[in-house]
């Protein structure tokens, strides 16, 4: 197995096989123009080879990589490839590709194609993307598993998104308390294949109520005769199938776990939740935040069709025009005053940016805290203290930049202490903003990453003129 | 133990730590009040009560939940709860906490009081944190090591951050090629303490060259006469010093690793790196891609004292300073044209919203895509098109509504064209601009993410205005 551990290396699986494609295309292109009949033959040839060539380049890499290239290869270039792996490790690739790639693979694929895919798989896998089949698919695909497997995918199925229950599998090696080491042993030797991440086994009691866990360490280090309920661990965290998937990540973080039991609320085991999945688990919730602090609605197929993008993409571009249709209505109420004065129409953007900028740092350091769960009743007015102090020690020294600039341009002084004193005003104001906006979502149930950025951008663009232009009214006219 | 798994349970923590903090510093209160002699028995008695009351919960929670609540603490409290902890657990809870809270914790020390926590650190421990300790006092502690801790902290001490050699661990168990199973086992069973996320062990030969790795499902499921070579995995991902720590953790995602060796350029195992301390990275780099594009330097203390924060944000605040005097003094140059037609101001900050909006939502794409590693020269064709094939899409449709706004509000048809035709072209522009900007940043060698917002809000703001200013200058006026 070819394991390429670097981003380049990665880069160059990519190209290599997108050369290969291009060889390919080039020549059917070729082949089409001359129409000979004999060409036919060539091509044939030529083009199996390239395809020859292609597939054992295929062969040797790891799954992973196979989904990652697909990732990065424009629609029809990923047909052609996926058409190239899926006999023979279809199903595994299938898991390991995004969702929004998923999608793209799944749609292209008859009813028939997908099933031969889904035969691959067994009921754990299926019951991970069983929400993105189609419905009679999935239930054709259900009639050949056995009873046991349906009935956990259709439990499985029950559980919400971003819950436990989602993320867990059945795959785990359960023992009872009254086993000796040496059975436990034997049952794990007894396996045609062990569970990934199987660094424990889980013990329960004669109606499955979970006890206790047993490293495999513990098996090898203690006396095969001992029993198993006298050398495990019943200390364990564990987790309940409605748990937050995110909660449920970070406690894999700061206890450091590998693999844990999930029981629903009789204490019955019934799933095992194992690293891998967190650790995907962490790596797309972060993503999200960052596509949702930009603006995007979801994770996005990087060669999506147009109209999809567009989708994904129009709802927080209308939100940001609405809010930029009320800035736009702020600046509207001093027009009068513009008109008087037209250098304010070329300073006021500055104090919006500076503005913004505080905002948005302010409010990324509170969701960050949010999302930490740091953020109590009481340590929240040690906070607005430390945040209104920062803004005012900035605004004072951006303040007075931003005087001498508008100096520089107008050589009017009561322009320059008006603007500079804006821009101090404005500052304060932007921190409160950025630090109250991710509260309020967080208080109101909603995410506070989701649309934070551009509800302060907005508040403090609108506060920033209103500041500005409202002093300038005042003072200047 | 007691292990809280979810953030509201980890929030009661904080609140209950908060509340015996503030009862005990509303006693000392009253009593200073009072200032009566026999006061002082009180005092003591009832402080003594809330510190013990606090130092039992304390004492229940986990060194992981411990941290949090530092975290979450200002720093007169943090230092409070830090005095409870440090003569037990200090060392655990100090490799536990976020870098900027172990910064205000080791600075609030001693020099003997910071010896005495570091005593309770081993080798790696101690490499951990090295580069955060004063020289001296590292020195000191250094002395009283073994020769083979010292020479291993002195030598992770040259691997520059972020890369593998930085995280890696000296804890791990070694076997020969020539042992057999029962060898192996033994040699655990030999061990006072088993490293963390041991599920394998690694065989080097002779003089040290990793030979192959030993998982203790292979030990458990064979017979304990086979020798050690004949079981053991071969096709091992493995680590080099130099490695990116950012390439490193995808390897573990991408393969599904609990733990690797790392060998040097001769083959040599010089250490092990853990799936505990690639979250723990993962989480870390994922949380400052966020913080940069909010225009943050690093990560910052919740409660960090405030010339800290004011450096922090500073640097960013500056250059989107300078970057919107840039886009002031675009505007500026139509200053005749707004004097003539003052809606134009009014109107103008809805183009360069829109094309801000754009812009980082294209950037946001790419970066994800570039850290994954998708963008190779071939594919880069196939994004332009499709991005600036949504940006027409969403551009006629958006332009036309703020065509209709425009026209609402001003009753101008010539008006209401140019300013939506200068929406369609700014989209245009701004996902070409979105595209560039981190592409441009990743081929000069920079992060990204790190200023990509900035960047790219200040060019499409610039190309905005100068798009819509300049069709109303050739067109309205």
């Amino acid at each position: 197995m070819e394991a390429p551990k670097t981003q380049d290396k990665l880069r160059e699986n990519i190209e290599l096989v997108q050369d290969l494609l291009s060889k390919q295309k080039l020549v059917e292109s070729i082949v089409h123009g001359a129409q000979a009949p004999k060409q036919e033959l060539v091509e044939s040839l030529v083009h199996r080879q390239h395809l020859a060539e292609l597939q054992t380049k295929l062969s040797r890499m790891h799954v992973g990589d196979i989904a990652h290239i697909l990732e990065a290869l424009p629609l029809d270039d990923r047909l052609t490839i996926w058409q190239q792996v899926k006999d023979r490790r279809g199903g595994d690739i299938l898991l390991e590709v995004s969702d929004a790639v998923r999608e793209s693979i799944i749609e292209s694929l008859s009813q028939e194609e997908l099933l031969s895919v889904l035969e691959q798989m067994d009921g754990d896998d299926l019951a991970f993307i069983a929400d993105e089949l189609p419905q009679q698919v999935l239930e054709q695909r259900l009639q050949s598993l056995t009873a046991e497997d349906q009935s956990w995918l259709r439990d499985s199925l029950k559980y919400e998104e971003d819950t436990v229950g989602d993320l867990m599998s059945n795959e785990m090696v359960v023992v009872h308390d009254t086993d000796t080491l040496a059975e436990a042993a034997l049952k794990l030797r007894g396996l045609d294949e062990l569970p990934i991440h199987n660094d424990k086994l889980f013990v329960v009691d004669r109606r499955g109520i979970l006890k206790g866990v047993l490293s495999l360490q513990t098996i090898l280090l203690n006396e095969p005769e001992l029993s198993v309920a006298k050398v495990m661990a019943t200390d364990v965290v564990k987790f309940a199938p409605d748990d937050d998937a995110s909660e449920a990540s970070k406690a894999f973080e700061r206890y450091d776990l590998v693999s844990a039991p999930v029981v629903n609320t009789r204490g019955k085991l019934i799933g095992r939740l194992t690293v891998d999945v967190v650790m995907d688990y962490i790596r797309d919730e972060t993503e999200e935040d960052v596509l949702n602090m930009a603006g995007l609605s979801g994770e996005e197929d990087l060669f999506a069709p147009v109209l999809d993008s567009v989708r994904n993409r129009g709802f927080w571009l209308i939100i940001n025009l609405i809010a930029a249709f009320i800035v736009s209505r702020v600046i509207g109420l001093f027009e009068g005053t513009i008109a008087q004065l037209v250098s304010l129409a070329v300073l006021m953007p500055i104090v919006a940016a500076v503005g913004g900028n505080i905002g948005n740092q302010t409010a990324a350091l509170i969701i960050r805290a949010l999302t930490k769960g740091q953020i109590s009743s009481q340590n929240t007015f040690h906070l607005v203290r430390k945040e209104v102090g920062v803004s005012i020690l900035n605004g004072v020294m951006l303040g007075v930049v931003v005087a001498l600039f508008a100096y520089l341009f107008y050589q009017n002084t009561a322009l320059a202490l008006v603007i500079g004193i804006a821009m101090l005003l404005t500052m304060i104001v932007a921190a409160i903003i950025g630090l109250s906006v991710p509260i309020l979502l967080e208080k109101t149930g909603h995410d506070p990453a989701l649309g934070s950025s551009i509800i302060t951008t907005a508040t403090t663009d609108s506060m920033g003129f209103l500041i500005f232009l409202g002093l300038a009214t005042m003072f200047l006219i």
